[in-house]
């Protein structure tokens, strides 16, 4: 059974579409999780719907406990920890993470940065070894192969890698780095554009969105139910016997 | 009369080298707001510490709030935009934003974040002029000569312009494209390195970064004390006759 995190930062309600003034990137992951379920039914599905309940900021009691070691830590301290363990448990039990989320000013939207605050945790998903100073840490969820796949929105056009806004979107950018430092580098980006624009441009743009998000679906679930290798190799040795 | 607004993003209440813990970007903001207040003590200071006292998240309702001409508000939207009025007031009032922050997962603290999706508004800090498509914004803070300065903190090394980590700096470049967007084009950024390591490479940094805010506070200082070009201008020729 694989499992999947899916979350949707995206201050709209609503679904692009369907709804009156919905959201463009709920649109992509609900497809996205859709065309999964249809595909894998057996598979556990987590839904984080952190536009409408946003995450708390970190704290400087956040930090002092996060730092502090486990054993060390005051009942105080796993109270102030205990939205972020919710949130760490739920990435750690995710093969897929599914990040649906609009392009806020050329970055993540707030709730989206104050998310990955709370799960870059020393400890759970990154080890922080002082004597490897000065490059002390360790990415934890390189356990397994864990995939990331961002389905965004922009308003204007360009700003994907190599086009010409390219340098001013900020959001992926961001977002990949911070999943890398934890161990997540297996990372999919599929983009609408256009918002502002609207008309033709958009409706091209949301097709061609969504027809990127059934391949990759159909993709990721390929090579789920393709035996490892390690196992593929040992039928070929059974079929030559 | 100049006017200031201080920011500090930091979790951290206390100051570095005073309190234990204390932030080191508010060490630079407290140290550069100081050094203003002794050069020139006429000029008005406005402070606000989103780091212990968050801006909201923008919702759905500012969204909608925000887009609807003034005019047509309802009661309910005048509401909605009360706090983001505020802080857009205060930044419209400033010559100069000081801005302390942190760099924290390779970006934006979530609450300056927050901040700049409450101060990023229609109408108000840019406008939008649709008849404009596909570029309708025309930044409203370039009515006058405004300067940023971004007070930055640093864990690692090797994250400033030209730096071998600088790929993985989301921070600053963030800052810089939204205030630019709204018309800050005179951007300053001076920013310690080095708080995991700490010892004497922190201390250097410190010592350095303090060096260059003393040297920046006196170069803003002598730009304004300086009768401005169409009056020096104008001087000139009084001298000559």
């Amino acid at each position: 059974m694989t499992h999947l995190l899916h979350l949707d930062a995206s201050a709209r309600p609503g679904l692009a579409g369907k709804d009156e003034h919905g959201s463009h990137s709920r649109n992509l992951t609900h497809r996205f999780v859709s065309q999964w379920a249809a595909g894998r039914a057996q598979d556990g599905i987590v839904y984080r719907d952190i536009g409408q309940n946003p995450p708390s900021f970190i704290s400087h009691d956040w930090i002092a406990s996060s730092f502090t070691p486990e054993e060390r830590r005051e009942p105080w301290m796993r109270d102030t920890l205990a939205e972020s363990d919710l949130l760490v448990d739920e990435l750690i039990a995710a093969d897929v993470l599914v990040i649906g989320t609009p392009l806020y000013n050329f970055g993540m939207p707030a709730v989206l940065k104050a998310w990955i605050d709370q799960i870059v945790r020393p400890g759970r998903t990154v080890e922080v070894d002082e004597s490897k100073l000065p490059d002390p840490y360790v990415p934890l969820l390189a356990d397994r192969p864990r995939h990331a796949v961002i389905l965004s929105a922009r308003g204007g056009i360009g700003f994907g890698p190599g086009g010409e806004m390219a340098h001013m979107n900020h959001l992926e950018p961001n977002l990949v780095t911070a999943l890398n430092f934890i161990g997540i580098t297996r990372i999919h980006q599929i983009a609408i554009e256009g918002q502002e624009t609207g008309g033709e441009v958009l409706a091209a743009s949301v097709a061609e969105a969504l027809r990127q998000v059934d391949t990759l679906v159909k993709e990721l679930q390929g090579a789920i139910d393709a035996p490892p290798l390690h196992a593929r190799a040992r039928q070929v040795e059974l079929n030559q016997v």
